[in-house]
């Protein structure tokens, strides 16, 4: 059985990404659609997941694991979120097999602050792979996207972590809000606005007011439209690096896409910070090794 | 000519108020449309203007004077911002005739901080009613809305100011986040759930995080749909109160609608801060100041 290929796929709310790893995690083949839990219709999860993976299945004894929105309620098959402090371990004996289809589902993770939950699914699976590809135990690692998390690993396990909407405020903010006018959100990055905005993020006044500078700088001519979108994204991530003790951080990961993870070290490096960078591989290192060790632990 | 009455116009961005006021400043008559400045086509200004107050115009002797986003690029006349520290005198030597229409345009304050300009266009009008109306000449004066203002009033003077984007983020986070599918906007206030949020908004983790509370506490079932509206409207207020600091402020006055003062009061006097609250009357009161003194200074 060990011998046999994983297939590996990160099922999420808008898109889906799935890779053919060997024995030895190695990546055969990858594949991305836009075929994300919210596209597919009730009851029909079975058949999206045929379509697009029935040939990866196809040779005995090829499992799949599924991380991400497809063990949320809205997804496939509920798999409930599994109570920090967790690693591999604690996450892998929770995971929900789909019979007899050979395909299980990885759970997410809950935190708690004061009576308020914090939830994730899939970034678990990431920081995992993360661990096994740099060898840390232990370390803060950051996960840019649409609903950043900010976790902390101990002794192998994560500990803790929260969420920041970073990411969906800067997608609200420069397309709906009345920033939108004036700011050229498809301008590439702007690397000396962008610092400013990480900048003035730090001057107590909060994001509330911070955003608004976008506006007046646009109003008063003092920065270009294709400079305000790097501008408020400096702000927006400002806003979160504020609020995180990054400096007590120890060693600090990244994860994430290089758009995302090359602006959070822009804006770490502007803070003395040096931090690691992983990709889409920390995805598919995360489900070999939940695999792995389920393996290891079935007759 | 003291003794002709004074149109006073509050010309917003989606919407306009109107009113009649006698030589004493008392209100006549009031009005109000959704005929804001961007609902007014190119050129449109006389037009619209006559339609809905040449009756109150007719009169020998009356004037007009209209605060607001009509003196804005976009509005009818532009009147350039006044630079703070800036008070009814500085103002009034600034206001822009419309000849021969009888009409003059108040214009708007500016103010900067670090490199980064704030505007505000009307609400400087409303503060100083706020001032003829409640005698102070020193205080901070707040004033909720889509783009709220906090202004510091020095010796009968905007000494200076900044705008919070409460109101936006408010409309774009329960209409069109991830938070919009499960708040129950149209829900009327629910104090308990408003005063937690306000009391999590002062947890240090910042806004980007604190919004997601309101996801998970639904997610969780710790919340109702008809709570989450009121809880999220407490982190951002709360957010917005943690920023400023209103213990040190000296006399605090609310101005806006019931609806919103009634949330900054609750939330204020939970740090133990009373404030006084004005609603529409600032405007007609300031505008009224603002007319008193051109009046005099006029042969």
């Amino acid at each position: 059985m060990s011998g046999a290929h994983l297939v590996a796929v990160d099922w999420g709310t808008s898109s889906l990404r799935g890779a053919l790893l060997d024995a030895d995690g190695r990546v055969l083949a990858e594949q991305s659609h836009p075929r994300g839990i919210l596209t597919v219709p009730p009851g029909g999860f079975p058949e999206v997941f045929e379509s697009l993976f029935g040939e990866w299945m196809a040779p005995p004894g090829t499992r799949c694991l599924i991380s991400g929105m497809a063990g949320s309620k809205q997804g496939w098959v509920e798999a409930p979120y599994c109570a920090c402090p967790a690693g591999v371990a604690e996450v892998s004996a929770r995971i929900r097999s789909i019979e007899p289809a050979r395909i299980a589902i990885v759970p997410g993770l809950s935190d708690m602050h004061d009576g308020v939950p914090d939830v994730m699914r899939g970034e678990e699976v990431q920081i995992f792979g993360a661990m096994a590809l740099t060898g840390l135990q232990d370390g803060l690692f950051v996960l840019p996207g649409t609903h950043n998390k900010w976790a902390r690993v101990a002794q192998g396990r994560v500990s803790g972590f929260r969420t920041f909407m970073t990411g969906e405020f800067y997608a609200l903010l420069s397309q709906h809000s009345i920033l939108s006018r004036t700011i050229d959100a498809t301008a590439p990055l702007d690397e000396a606005a962008f610092l400013e905005g990480v900048t003035q993020a730090d001057n107590g006044q909060g994001l509330l007011h911070n955003a608004f500078g976008a506006r007046t700088l646009s109003l008063f001519d003092r920065m270009r439209a294709s400079e305000l979108a790097s501008y408020l994204s400096g702000v927006l991530i400002g806003e979160e690096l504020r609020t995180q003790s990054v400096h007590a951080a120890g060693e600090l990961v990244l994860i994430g896409t290089p758009a995302l993870t090359q602006r959070y070290s822009l804006a770490l490096r502007a803070a003395g910070i040096q931090a690691r960078t992983l990709g889409a591989e920390a995805t598919w290192a995360g489900l070999h090794a939940l695999h792995t060790i389920d393996e290891a632990e079935t007759p």
